[in-house]
């Protein structure tokens, strides 16, 4: 567990790690969104996933997810965890924890994370499913690099 | 932790004995919400609070909530605990966690729990203010049952 609220790890991930970041006396509520690997996406099964970052600037960008939300939300308290490396069926990916006073915020904000994480977080997904290919994305799922990830000058430019 | 996916219990939760029971291959998200004891409502202060329930109807209101939730989202695992008794400030009262194959059905299955718990749930509050009044009424907050708590006869109404 680290003592910053936004960091990306090697080690499998405990969900309560965030979930105490943002407890506190003000909040009557904490929304919790853990993202896991999946099995099977329709028919095609895969085997493990590897996600790769350039972890300075993943990081970077988490905390300023929690900026704005923040900015939009007022009293929300976030913290995001986002594990890279091999990860087996049903690990943790990715988890986000936001309190706020009032319950409808803590629900809009951490959706509001999630969405913004995979817009602008310099992470990148390797699948390795069951018939041996592979397929590299950013974290929205549109886009390939053409089986490279990018360079750390270029995510520079993100 | 109990055998079963939708509990009382009178002594501290968890968030993970909630999550693990949900989490599984075919999920690839798993959104939790956590309802905690705030210390301040607008500019009153509350000392602690005390929730009652007939607990067996509680807990079979909470499990009719998960079938709403399968019968609305499909393929979604829901567990759901509440606490009851003395708490304080910050404690946890209540914790949903709801998985599902992708994440939008996550929030919305699990905002529509909490929602639910609120309407149809036999579970009051007595909040104890700093200025030594009390105030009792139902999860929504906008019922008086005059200091009375009902009895499980009038319950078995519900």
């Amino acid at each position: 567990m680290m003592d910053k609220n936004y960091w990306i790890t090697e080690t499998p991930i405990e969900p309560n790690d965030c979930i105490k970041k943002v407890a506190r006396n003000e909040a009557g509520a904490v929304n919790t969104f853990i993202g896991t690997v999946r099995e099977f996406t329709k028919d095609k099964r895969t085997l493990y996933l590897e996600y790769q970052a350039y972890v300075p600037m993943a990081e970077k960008k988490l905390a300023q997810i929690g900026e704005e939300i923040e900015q939009k939300w007022g009293d929300a308290n976030t913290a995001i965890v986002h594990r890279i490396g091999r990860l087996e069926i049903a690990d943790i990916a990715v988890v986000i924890a936001v309190s706020t006073p009032h319950r409808a915020d803590a629900f809009e904000a951490s959706r509001y994370a999630i969405e913004r994480i995979k817009e602008i977080v310099p992470i990148w997904k390797k699948e390795h499913w069951e018939d041996g290919t592979k397929w590299i994305g950013d974290q929205k799922e549109n886009k390939s690099y053409d089986k490279k990830i990018p360079s750390e000058e270029e995510m520079r430019d993100d």
